[in-house]
């Protein structure tokens, strides 16, 4: 079979304060058109479909037309499994009916060891998960890591293996001897949590989520396919892109993507960056990280530079303290805390304080208070 | 046909504090349990399935496995809408998927003109929907009110009709002429926002959620299937249960549910409703409204009282104030404004605020605190 090989969508995903939407739209739409050029067999999409476990109602409406348009509208078959950022719950909402045309939705790990079955071809969809749920499926104590678990999923999947048959997994962990980046620090990494690519030795494929870029790892057989777009800044000079996988015979080919608006590096005197002989032969929309080399105190600096470049992501002097990292978000100071954290919370969960959460947060407010 | 009517089931509501899943559990059993007896062809769900737009995951799966047990397990059809409580984005996904099963999940009002056909029938599903959704649908600036658009959805649904069959309506709205209780007040009711029920004359039943009593409204082939449990001491005096509706000849059964707790007021003296003679009538695990006729001061009456009834729901005086209405909330002064925040936030969205948020939270409580 052939599969296009994705992950780590974080649908709903914001860098330093912008919206990623329309980027990912783009991402999303040069993933299609390689799958349907490419004729796959399937799209495989390694868990992290969101950025978070609660995505707002945009990007909820976001990745379900995605997920329409490729297996309803395109009829192209689809292996997913959820991600640490997922909320696994919410995720597999549905899925018991997606399976009637070929969307196979993976979100709990006893669903692991039933592969999707090709003509020549397994495939074992396995989920992110915790070290507990493992030692409560093998009713194991002794299972005290993931890469205890791992010894044991792999066992329990290959005693399933059709020996005609190649056998692809699909995973979301981090694989020892990887290599990691910033935007991907809220992850516990390496340690107890690592999973060895030795042990992933009876597969002839093993298509990963977690990390963020194609060259984390080095193994021929075992890989991240990376995220579709850049989501730090050191991230910059990774190539983005989706591997094109046929596992009989091997071979993988690496397909890149073209961002609509890259992230960048951008290093300079201030007055060389903002002169327009040099910012016209700029992609000046893209997100960038400005490093200022002059140590002068500039006024209004931040402003100056964004009217030039209008998603800037940080801005650092090489030769100095950080300016400012991020765009700052205005918070109204006339606003008293009742009102910040209603605002605060309506910004977070999209919905209003019911009257009970309020009397909740004034009590709240009312005890810090005394406090003070 | 004959079909089951049934709406509101408000999944993750609680009553007072007390957590409702298992009432809700055992009301379900016994609703598909009707369904099953009945032979029913459809189950109609109206609207409010969740109690609010972004349920907690205990919520979702619960609803998930009542809608994977009646659709995938039983094989019955399904049809169902959003409602006001209900995320129409979020409950969206996956139905397209769902129609393959006769599972019909409608959340916006352009599906509303696509009927389900049934052999003697058509059923015509219409989510709950704001005057600005009709005015943007029919591109007409005059609809001003729910009223005046539910002229026009009327019109567009006859110019659909098969003269050979019978037409249901499937809607959550305040029908003029309803009487409302406390469980709703968060709802705009009467005024512009209610539907004459004369203008739904057209159909041969109209299956309405929103209200949660089944005598709300006094029209025979209009009716509320109301709540399938009591979530308000206001509806302490309700039955509730689910329609049996048969199309052609029309017929209508109501069919009782008994819940596991019931919702009551208990009204006497605290010597009384404590005295082991009294209390070992009464199924004292009900949600209890207590009324005490005492005038005399009572020293730790609620514990007293939880001691016999562990759910108390309200405490009032016939003859005095108010003693407590809910179960306290128990917020540690001893925590500092951003701790407090911290738990507050993860107790409403059930996940830990980012970096980033609590960045953006210390800003504005130092903001706040400037202006003390």
């Amino acid at each position: 079979m052939r599969f296009l090989h994705t992950a780590d969508w974080h649908i709903g995903k914001k860098l330093h304060g912008f919206d990623l939407a329309e980027d990912q739209q783009a991402a999303y739409e040069q993933i299609q058109a390689i799958a349907l050029a490419e004729k796959v067999d399937a799209m495989i999409i390694a868990g992290d479909l969101y950025d978070r476990g609660i995505p707002n109602e945009k990007s909820v409406n976001q990745l379900d037309n995605m997920l329409i348009d490729l297996n309803l509208k395109q009829h192209l078959p689809v292996l997913a499994i959820s991600g640490n950022h997922d909320s696994a719950t919410r995720l597999r909402t549905g899925s018991p009916w997606f399976k009637a045309t070929d969307y196979y939705l993976n979100t709990k790990l006893s669903q692991a060891f039933t592969p999707v079955e090709f003509d020549d071809t397994q495939v074992f969809l396995l989920p992110y998960f915790e070290p507990f749920e493992a030692r409560r499926y093998f009713d194991d104590d002794s299972i005290k890591s993931a890469a205890d678990a791992m010894q044991q999923i792999v066992a329990a999947m290959a005693a399933k293996f059709d020996p005609a048959k190649k056998h692809v997994l699909v995973a979301h962990f981090f694989a020892a001897g990887s290599e990691h980046v910033d935007s991907e620090t809220q992850v516990m990494v390496g340690g107890l949590n690592a999973i060895p690519v030795t042990d992933l030795a009876p597969f002839d494929y093993v298509a990963l989520g977690h990390l963020h870029g194609k060259d984390a790892l080095h193994a021929e057989r075992v890989r991240y396919s990376g995220s579709p777009l850049k989501f730090s800044v050191s991230e910059a000079n990774q190539q983005k892109g989706v591997w094109i996988v046929d596992t009989d015979p091997f071979a993988v080919t690496f397909k890149p993507l073209t961002p609509i608006h890259d992230v960048r590096v951008l290093k300079g005197a201030f007055a060389d960056l903002t002169a327009p002989e040099f910012y016209k032969e700029q992609a000046q929309d893209d997100y960038l990280a400005i490093r200022l080399t002059d140590k002068r105190v500039i006024p209004n600096v931040m402003q100056a530079l964004r009217d030039v470049y209008p998603r800037i992501i940080e801005l650092e002097r090489t030769d100095g303290p950080v300016v400012s990292d991020t765009p700052t978000e205005t918070v109204d100071p006339h606003l008293d805390p009742m009102e910040l954290l209603d605002q605060f919370f309506e910004k977070q969960t999209e919905t209003a304080m019911t009257e009970q959460q309020q009397k909740w947060a004034q009590a709240a407010l009312t005890a810090a208070n005394k406090e003070d």
